[in-house]
């Protein structure tokens, strides 16, 4: 496996040292013969003088072709288009499928829009233009235009001459959606069934109705759950009207899926674990805003027990379990959260109403604190012969894992209800909240029972 | 959208009264009309009874086509063979896709997979049993048998032929593999190429060579990271000998990807949030081992800070910032460790090598601690009006960040090493040990400066 990668990344550096080189014919044949992906990678490794030859080596049709494979930021790709002639940039754009051009151009600057659009076929630039309107993160956004569709009273060789028409312009023609003149979705066929039945079969005999589809303004996340319940490779995208408008591929429904999983564990560690900078005083940047906000948030836990230093002065032992009881209802919190957060990203159906859940922590909560707080009560008792310490501890405990517990699983609703993405942070924000409270508890608990454990 | 799930539940329980009230023909009208999936689910809510109606009044074929859309457990699914007679759980999964049968005939006690693999035709029976063979989580234990093979001498109207002989049972037809008589895999056509091409072209003359491919012993986080980055919608599987002995489809890459998304995860938050237990008592009692684990944990810092006390009852002050340095360390960590785990689960030319990671982490700690230090040193001088007391936080603090930074991002290297999953609760870990390190470090640098903050 190394070796082979070892091969690979020569190669890559041979290829790139054709264009150094400027041995024009060879750079086409050498590079040509790769994958699309492979094509991308060597690509993003060049500097810019290199990356302008490519432009001249390469037709505008082979450079999209290309650019369909890159898999860097869109922010980062759409500054290749400003290196290149603006009418060389539209026929890359052309030639792209129309949701990757709209995934990049939706981060180019107002002007050279204008100008690619205008150097655009007119058709192709509308639909740009309307795919650029689709909301972030629905399924609008996702789809591409480039579907097959046919009529139900075709019979399947005319179903598969038109595919074959369509087959060179078409992102995918495995499937082919059957619509009304009016461009209404009303089956699917697959091109297996086309291949399986005889020639002369009418569509209408042999489509799946009714079609599984989304609306054009649902949320990525039900489109990937939708893919993932029916295995599809591709899902159609219809309109308030039920009309065809296009369809979403099963790779762009993986980059979701590895979007939104990114999302959740970024949240749960504070930090974002994406983008992994190249040196470590940038990754420190990255980390810091998060690490000062937790400081601060953190000082407030730290006011609190301020507060009541004078009980501590008094009790030194009191001090030594604040850890302990901020630490397990910090991790009950947390466990609680990151099920309510899983429980959120699964699709609607599977979702119980929001009073029932909270009914439930709060009763896993009281499970898992009271014996929790056991434990804690048998362990301090004995390491420490005083058993009303432990009484305190292990009591302070379990309300503060009950507590918690709660706590993890209200906040990413309410957060959902206001529309807050609750998978953003809210990870060190419920350990915080979890701190504070478990502090409170503590502390009046053991004031309560004071006089058991002054200093001596 | 909440109505459209409402009929859609009413249509499921009008559906699951049918079989109730034992209207077989009606039943398999209703049933029968639905997708698989949404079949399968109904079946996963009935009871033993209702069960066994539909073993009666479905064909096994039936049956296994529904099942090769089950999303239950694999244990669970199991135990649904144990309720048919021998013959037709034999058809089932006669008639289901060899990966998946596999999947669930992993679980099978060994007398009842002898009776099944008896009643099975002797080819599939050796399909299957070699398929046990593979490891899990290798490419092997993913893949199925049903592909699509072609030869490079064949012209595309031959080759077209052939997929439509094998498009009923082949489980992804969109790819045929071209291989030598010998089974080797020297190319890849789609079913694209051959419906653009003129229908006597040889294959040889439009096959893609070389084949991206995978070893049959090839993990499956590789095995995905090769299906994003090439968007296939299947990937041949390759033994030593570069025969080709399976492929795998796009749905199960993302099964692997949910499944190790899930497991980093859950490794975070120290709790397992895949299977969501229905009743709370469940669910702490899934909780408890780990929050008990980590109250052991735990239990280390406490005995640790016990050991300062009368350091503590001097000074009460320092007991106000140990949950502030442990806490914020603990952030650094976590984050730390995140980044880490990410970076492991990517494919491996994307890893860098080892000490280089350490020696960046290390830097990164630096940057990030001496300004979070800074910060603290600030916050505490003015808010208690004494900066010595901010020195003694902020330096502890500083070094604490630093250390946990490292230990982030060595013990996932170290448990990656050694073979051991770094994503299983490495979160947890982490934190405990960050807490003892810090706790060590705070106690020792305010002992040196201990005159200064002593009870007045």
């Amino acid at each position: 496996m190394a070796d082979k990668q070892m091969q690979n990344a020569n190669k890559n550096d041979q290829i790139a040292q054709l264009l150094s080189d400027q041995k024009a014919k060879l750079f086409r044949r050498e590079y040509l013969d790769l994958h699309v992906h492979e094509q991308a990678q060597i690509f993003s490794d060049l500097d810019r003088t290199l990356r302008s030859r490519v432009y001249r080596y390469l037709s505008a049709e082979e450079v999209g072709d290309m650019f369909d494979a890159i898999e860097e930021e869109p922010e980062d790709v759409v500054r290749y288009f400003k290196e290149m002639p603006v009418q060389y940039a539209a026929k890359v754009i052309d030639e792209m499928y129309t949701d990757n051009a709209v995934d990049i151009l939706a981060y180019a600057q107002n002007k050279d829009l204008t100008h690619y659009l205008l150097a655009l076929p007119e058709e192709r630039s509308a639909e740009i233009r309307e795919l650029l309107h689709y909301e972030d993160k629905t399924a609008g956004a996702l789809m591409t235009t480039e579907y097959v569709d046919i009529f139900a009273d075709q019979d399947i060789s005319s179903a598969i001459k038109d595919i074959r028409e369509e087959a060179a312009d078409a992102e995918l023609i495995y499937y082919a959606y059957v619509v009304t003149n009016d461009n209404e979705l009303i089956g699917v066929v697959t091109l297996r069934d086309l291949l399986t039945n005889p020639e002369e079969t009418q569509i209408s005999e042999i489509m799946t109705e009714p079609v599984i589809s989304v609306p054009v303004d649902e949320d990525q996340t039900e489109v990937a759950q939708k893919v993932r319940d029916y295995n599809f490779v591709a899902l159609p995208v219809i309109d308030y009207a039920n009309k065809l408008v296009g369809i979403i591929n099963v790779d762009d429904v993986i980059d979701v899926i590895d979007e939104e999983n990114a999302g959740e564990y970024s949240g749960l560690a504070g930090v974002d674990t994406e983008e992994t900078p190249e040196n470590p005083f940038q990754a420190s940047l990255k980390r810091l805003p998060w690490l000062l906000i937790l400081l601060l948030m953190g000082m407030s836990t730290t006011t609190l027990i301020d507060h009541y230093e004078v009980l501590i002065s008094q009790a030194s032992i009191l001090a030594v379990f604040v850890s302990l009881i901020t630490g397990t209802a910090g991790n009950a919190g947390t466990q609680s959260l990151a099920v309510a957060i899983r429980g959120l990203s699964n699709s609607e159906e599977d979702r119980r109403s929001g009073l029932k859940t909270i009914f439930n922590e709060l009763l896993t909560g009281l499970f898992a604190g009271v014996t929790t707080g056991l434990a804690v009560f048998l362990l301090v008792g004995f390491w420490k012969e005083n058993f009303i310490l432990g009484f305190v501890i292990g009591i302070s405990m379990s309300t503060a894992i009950t507590v918690a517990t709660v706590a993890g699983s209200i906040i990413p609703l309410i957060m959902d209800k206001v529309g807050v993405d609750p998978a953003v942070a809210s990870g060190p924000f419920i350990s915080t909240l979890s701190d504070l409270t478990s502090v409170l508890i503590y502390f009046n608990i053991a004031h309560l029972f004071l006089s058991f454990f002054l200093n001596n």
